[in-house]
């Protein structure tokens, strides 16, 4: 529960609400990021724009949404991975080059966006954002080439994650790297209105039918004659993020192939086979530990009850009181039940461990409540290596994993016993499992990483604030 | 779910934090009331104010609280049952008159207010709320005795329900009905600071120790000297909100003698015990039947899953796309998962129907997301009667259940079967059932109602648009 | 320049969009109040309140105006005289009693407010503002005669200054206090709406005929019937404020008899008569010397330069640099032009000193600037004296006049010749001049002062800040 | 009094409190561009932006501002000429390429900017803005040089008109074009730090002595070691803008070898030769007659008298009630004093006529408050063509006097006399006046126009709305 995702990407191509149904898309997306939203609309000839800080609904005024005529629109909500918000990289990125007018929405990152973004300075590009999307936009402009085949050469010089978005006034183009490291899916509105979307989790409360998702390496363009592949990269292996299995991903969306519910309640069964523990009750860590706790319960038996009680009301920034214990923060969001939790043995089921702050705060809080013995069970292995493609971890020195045995750990976190969910454990629940990248637990990442090791540390030193 | 809570209250004398405290105090009682926040605090000479429309972090500006020296602090949230929320509703109110400086703040509602308000007027008081709140402090102003004096004459003329805590500059006093229809109760912080809060969910966060609760009829006196009894209204019988147990506090909240999520959790098992049925998941309507279809499930060993997942970005409106179906609003909140839904007999579980719309909303989305068969299973009684003791409830032309029977509610929601829990097998789970009142079911409300019912139709027509 | 007026009114009845013309009203009446704008309207059975700080069009949002169905509406600018701006003083003040709906908007300040206060306070009155004007409304209140009597009765009771005018369902009432110490003046528009203001400034934009000025002592019912009088208290002398014409009224107004640009350019020919001097150029303090300015000019024959230039843009706060000068504030609003200046002579046109803090600072700008000569010649009498009827001046230890003699000042201020226009010249441009006011020059005071002079040093501590 | 400026440009070097000095800086430059003001400063190393829309004291947030390190800063406050105010095209324009972080604030229009814009769009350019001014971003990025030698190949390509000031983190650069069309001045102030300025205004308020202005065609390298010249580009003929005169500039700011008040007072006192007539007042149209007018008066010796008073609380959008009149929006600035015109033969002074529609409603406002006899005397040449350096003029179909003879124009305003002041008087009151640009009177245009009338009609079209 201490990662963060990069973002979350929805287009819709052929509705006369266009700007209105993305808004509601990025409203079901906003677990993908908080930070900032924006749409970008068309109504065949112009371009009309819409940004802002914060959720969805701060971020946007749906009154002047409806008085926009547009019948295609993008949209991006973002939660940013390089310091500071800064208007000028709020998403879609719009601009106007050999291409036209040109608007795109981006979930991911590149690895070698360094160099590219060097080499294209040297040829004399000016950059107006610190994101590594701009690059793309530039790539494609500098290609005098029409659209479609600008596309094809200036996705083959990306190297990394990327599901895009974009937006002409004539038509919307999907693109998905070869890897498929994040998620993009099609479907269609029942008025025949073609839509993209990082998850499907927007589809049922727009009525929108699932169709496919779009495959590793493809471009789609979509427009009134429909969906049609512009090409495909080949794809030397597939990388999708197990991570959006773990946490990211809403549990009632669908994605690589599979039920992200059933996926994530699948660990909690395998984690109740792998570390079983004699214990009165299953805790999860709400809401990110549910749907294992849930597996674990119904696996082990033992009845789950809920320990911790999440405030819903957070709001961003709060005032601590210098009277206040060290777990603060952590209280701040969830409260313990001192009746269920007293003198009890208690499994806790979270989903994973980052720099194991929170989670130590956590314990202490069950202690204090009266937990007798805290069990801590992991519905993931041991996060090791940072993500280069789209999550936003810390560096080695920060992941507890890296630093730490796990018995170290469970002495950093004072519990009775600590378990993580297998590799193998947790690749058993999903279908075509050597489709999945891996690399935050491994280090095998799927693809050298270029310039992205020295990126992750310089961008913050870059960029203003 | 369908019901609104009037408000939360909190205040602590003692403490050099106090209106911050305060302000924490208002957030985790936020489940309260979400249409406005206010906190008073005093420097033992002057009052100082914060107001605002919304939830407390946006409706109060924390930076500013650092910088208020005031020693003790009282604070109200506040959802509004009567129409519009103006800005001089909001609460604690601040008066200075014959007893000098004075603010409260207020849970409950008095059922002879109409009459008061209007004997009052005639001898010439003028009214700038449409509170029940303003008229406690015209009895106070108008009585030739000392602040003590006059609340025990002042109170004695109330009928309905209220707790109260006034702040005066050199005391903090709580009052708590003779039925004790709203909780009330009582902590200190580590500090020695004294805390009065409506539940005691905030004390884990604040660090204050549970002491009790103010007992029904009760005036007590909190300043440096300690807590004291000033005096006790005589109390015929007792008359706890069953309410807050089925819906409104939270449950990880002690009041009335019990815990709120044990008593929840058994609504759930008398309601399996009761009306058992066949089915493959036992599925809550989150959050509200989560904690009763724990018990459920436990009870009747049939598994509970997810089968609706909560949004929790939700803003205040959405414009609804023209093309959007009726469960709209439903969707906007709550989305199903097909995966688990898809061809199984459901149990499901929530804590209450009053209008039924929602319900059958719910359900329409449940039965397209796949369910086979859909049994409901309420873990409270039908709501026949309207309340007038501080929850905003509909006229008994709206609730459901005192227009038709159980079986043409079943078919108005299109479920396959229906169940409420009996009245005796919800007061089954309470300690001293013969303390708490149940008029919303029975009609047999515990005392006259005096102006009640005509001050509900009248009071939307004389207020302010 | 350096002092502030307490506040302008303005109602309408009778018009299809009375809120918008009461906002604009308001608009044109700006000049007499910045901190905090109201406007409350009826539909013959309820009000419609908007009120908010700052300027008229930050204050009120227009858009909701135009949805408010009224016929009628007053309205209120406020510059706060004691401390700082709380919401809840923001007038119109609404409130509801024993005369049903009644709403109130004040120019003025009253004298004998805290023994009033404190009476009405005895009798168990309970005050939500620390405004004088709500003394009015609990006084009405009180009173169990009808509206009209209550008034008649109630204003018996007020000494010092008031101009209101107070809205019900049914009604527009005006009144003025019987020494006529603060304008109000009658209009109709050309749709038959009846209009009060505190200045006739407003009629030219929104086609409003004058027709009088409500006559001191006089209560007016203004309904669809017409405008009738209730009743007139009789006056003993009349006390119309001279302030208004040497600074506050705009000087497209006509009060008091006077057309304020003819009456303020008159005191700068009889200045010019008093005091002559030899000089290049008459230079203006601007704006509020340019009236006089052009009559000492043409009387003098010296001619008129600009050489101030006022800053139209200065917003609220400006951070001041470390390094900057101790004239800062004045060079925010006003810049000279040394071209003009420079080796000149000039005799520097102003309305009044009050703490002479200001002018000092501007003569330093002027004589940076290179001005060789600077003689001061001020268009009205040293203030010595605070006024205690809607003026916010400072103590006598503040009135430079009142510590000072004229060549102490003159030295102080560090000009070459420094003349103010004596009470005789000052009154010679008024008809009538019997009926002013001129106190706050002679310490003359109308009528006794009570408890006024306590009041301005107890309010402040009085109230939060 | 209907023309409008396009920005206003702000930078210094070598303050410690260089962020908040070029706020007040541009705070006096506020009457040169109202709708977005932006700030981009340096500490060495990073950039730190703030933008907004509004005026300075609105889009920029000064406490946020004093917390900036930076040593050097640039501003910019912006007239929108091309339609709405977006965002991404407030000034000053940020960017990374190859001459590393570069940002630049311009006042003025290019009038090759579109066959510039698509060169360097065919070269792969991707714009962001759409803003004349990014183009020199591009075209400094694309020069394989250092910075100043990129420049200089750079400017060498822009027609039109430009002061520019640039910020690096280790110099700021400023940059004329060779007509000198803006004007561009340097001082330093007290503790040592250089200023570049639109105009002199700010100097008085900031400490700062004038030091010379920039010289058409220069470009100057600013930073710790001084003011150095980077080159000159040769320059054919001057083309000052001579509006700046007549009414852009603040009058107490000095430009192009002249005094602004001088100058302006000058064009008054030909007018008064050239146009003499027998009236009893001189009237100014505040304020941008009035400099005019005092020169008028003077030398004609008939009496000047505000006969029209301007509001100065003018806030952004007004509701015009359905029952208005036309001159409905006049009236909202500019209200008469019936006092002082009725009956009257007035001589009515104004800078310009544009539409002619603004004069025409004084008029009727005048005529109805009674003056007797209007003559309207301009302080310029009829303005027949429109201006592509920087003034936002509408086209020729929408001049008046590019439409009708001087004698139409009088018919249609209604004035008994109407004369503007000649080209030859006009330039009689400044130093070298062949240095001048006089296009807008003779069409006269001191280059070709290149693309610039295509550009005018087309842009409108591009932008997003």
């Amino acid at each position: 529960m201490e990662l963060n995702e990069n973002c979350g990407i929805f287009g819709i191509w052929g509705d006369r609400e266009a700007p209105t149904i993305v808004f509601l898309g990025l409203y079901s997306l906003q677990h993908r990021g908080q930070e900032s939203a924006g749409i970008v609309a068309t109504d065949g000839e112009h371009f009309f724009t819409q940004k802002g800080i914060g959720l969805v609904f701060e971020a946007i005024d749906q009154q002047k949404l409806t008085s926009i005529k547009g019948r295609a629109a993008i949209g991006h909500v973002r939660y940013s991975t390089t310091g500071k918000t800064l208007y000028r990289n709020i998403q879609p990125l719009v601009v106007e080059g050999s291409k036209g007018l040109l608007a795109v929405a981006h979930n991911g990152n590149l690895v070698n966006s360094i160099s590219l973004r060097n080499s294209l300075v040297q040829e004399g590009a000016i950059f107006q954002s610190t994101t590594d999307t701009e690059i793309i936009l530039h790539l494609l402009a500098r290609e005098k080439k029409n659209l479609i085949d600008a596309l094809r050469v200036s996705l083959s010089k990306l190297k990394g994650a990327y599901s895009f978005v974009f937006l002409t006034p004539s038509a919307m183009i999907v693109s998905r790297d070869p890897y498929g490291f994040r998620p993009l899916v099609l479907g269609r509105r029942r008025n025949g209105a073609y839509v993209a979307s990082s998850e499907t989790v927007p589809f049922s409360l727009l009525d929108v039918e699932f169709l496919r998702e779009v495959e590793p390496g493809e471009t789609l363009i979509i427009n009134d004659g429909g969906i049609h592949q512009a090409f495909k990269i080949p794809s030397k292996r597939k990388a999708f993020c197990i991570f959006e299995f773990i946490y990211f991903a809403r549990p009632d969306s669908f994605m690589f192939g599979n039920n992200v519910y059933e996926v994530r309640k699948c660990f909690g069964e395998r984690l109740a086979e792998e570390a079983p523990v004699k214990a009165d009750y299953v805790i999860p860590v709400p809401d990110s530990g549910l749907w294992a706790a849930i597996g674990y319960s119904q696996k082990s038996g033992i009845p789950m009850e809920f320990g911790l009680i999440r405030n819903h009301y957070v709001g961003r920034t709060f005032i601590q009181p210098t009277s206040s214990e060290r777990a603060f923060s952590v209280r701040l969001k969830l409260n313990p039940v001192p009746e269920v939790l007293s003198g009890k043995k208690i499994v806790l089921i979270d989903d994973s461990i980052v720099r194991g702050t929170t989670s130590r705060k956590i314990i202490s809080v069950l202690r204090k409540a009266g937990a007798e013995e805290v069990h801590l069970r992991i519905s993931s292995p041991p996060v090791k290596w940072p993500c280069f493609y789209g999550i936003d971890t810390p560096t080695r020195a920060e992941l507890i994993a890296a630093q730490k045995s796990v018995e170290q750990i469970r002495n950093y976190l004072q519990v009775d016993s600590l378990h993580y969910l297998s590799k193998d454990g947790m690749l058993s629940c999903v279908t075509n499992p050597q489709n999945f990248c891996t690399a935050c637990f491994t280090g095998d990442y799927p693809e050298p990483l270029y310039d992205a090791e020295f990126a992750k540390m310089r961008i913050k030193e870059r960029e203003e604030k």
